[in-house]
């Protein structure tokens, strides 16, 4: 690709794991790129080829990756960011367009292209049931990047509305106590009763999938690639025998505002 | 599959139009499946071989068809009803959930299972920058199965509590007003200038991405088939010259709550 002035940044989404289920046009990226930026453990899961550049950097990382990856582009390249799931929820996407904001005008001058994937919630939904088959929101309990505050207070929000929510990043080393506070949070404003699944590596050999009551929910359930979904009032359990419960979220609501 | 005494639902998302965005899981539980129900619009989509079967109904008999389903899988079919999109998302997964818990014991020993696709939202907001990258909602306008007020409730706590919204089922013929009802509702809680992005056909050859600010925003520029995203007060626009802006909510937030 050298020799071209303007180059292409394309920021794909992986999906959750499964190969299986990464769609053809993120293969057909893919194939055509040349420099490849990314968390390693993403960038693992793609077979490159000997003339296809990895650009391996830590899940802190993101500004300087896609600044890296800009950098390159501008210059001519025909570059990758890759995400797992989708790149637009809460991953690369967002900082690759901070970064072009923030960055030399003939940044904006690359052809960007965003390919979309299946973002976990929607993974762990599939295994669990239909718990987002009404209104639901997805909220990051990381504070690294937001007020813890201002969490709460979208939690609260989210509970008195009557939507399910989808958490990510819901816990980390260096934010151990963050997600058990989110639980009690909860706890204030909806019954004991309502489901909440914690899936992770769902679709994978490893996956692992488990719904348990809000009052028996716990921060030690979840590691930094679980992604939680949290019921509403309205969310429903289907026990079924010798197979694991049915989750799921009626199309209908009879709630008055 | 005739003689099996317990048959196999799946319910399978078809991404949000280009076969490109389909899964090679969703493509294979296509190739395995004997009777296929959904909307003819669906159906459509997939090269069904002689051997496989059409059960085509119309968009608002989501219940029928569900136990349609069911029951052939219950005398031992194999069977796909299709979703477009995500089948977990204001789909056909739910439909079916419902249908099991309000059937005969039998329905609950299927072998069902989810196979996830890329829904609207994320094709749209993938086109547009990464609009999504930020806490976000989902919300299904239909006031079909839930109360209209309700629904501006939501819309209501969404804004004050700076969600992303992303809205399906926008409007339909039945359901001409419920739109611009909604956009007076926002602009009551949301500066004039947040950023709404119409998507239309995301990633096919009739795509159509339209980015307007909320005081311009106008049910006519919505059809049944448009997913609309609705920014927050931190969604930003970056102008590009001879490009469409990039639209995009930023990770980290300042916001107090």
């Amino acid at each position: 690709m050298s020799g071209c002035s303007q180059g292409r940044l394309t920021v794909v989404g992986l999906g959750p794991g499964n190969v299986d289920q990464m769609t053809p046009e993120a293969v057909a990226a893919v194939e055509a790129a040349q420099d490849f930026f990314g968390y390693g453990h993403y960038l693992d899961r793609l077979s490159l080829r000997a003339d296809q550049r990895r650009h391996v950097s830590d899940n802190r990382e993101e500004m300087s990756r896609a600044e890296a990856a800009l950098q390159i582009a501008a210059n001519g390249g025909t570059v990758c960011v890759v995400s797992g799931g989708d790149p637009g929820v809460f991953a690369m996407a967002a900082a690759v367009c901070e970064a072009i904001e923030a960055g030399p005008d003939e940044w904006r001058k690359i052809d960007l292209s965003v390919v979309p994937g299946v973002t976990a919630m929607l993974a762990v939904a599939a295994k669990a049931g239909a718990p987002l088959g009404h209104d639901f929101c997805a909220i990051s309990l990381s504070d690294n990047l937001k007020p813890w505050s201002l969490i709460e207070r979208r939690l609260v929000a989210a509970a008195q509305a009557g939507f399910v929510m989808a958490f990510y990043n819901p816990v980390s080393k260096a934010r151990p106590h963050q997600l058990a506070t989110a639980f009690d949070v909860l706890r204030a404003h909806l019954p004991a009763s309502v489901p909440v699944i914690f899936g992770r590596a769902a679709g994978r050999p490893d996956e692992r999938i488990r719904v348990v009551p809000l009052s028996e929910a716990s921060s030690d359930m979840a590691d930094m690639a679980t992604c939680i979904i949290v019921g509403s009032t309205e969310t429903r359990l289907i026990d079924r025998q010798d197979r694991q419960p049915l989750v799921y979220s009626p199309r209908s609501s009879k709630r008055e505002s």
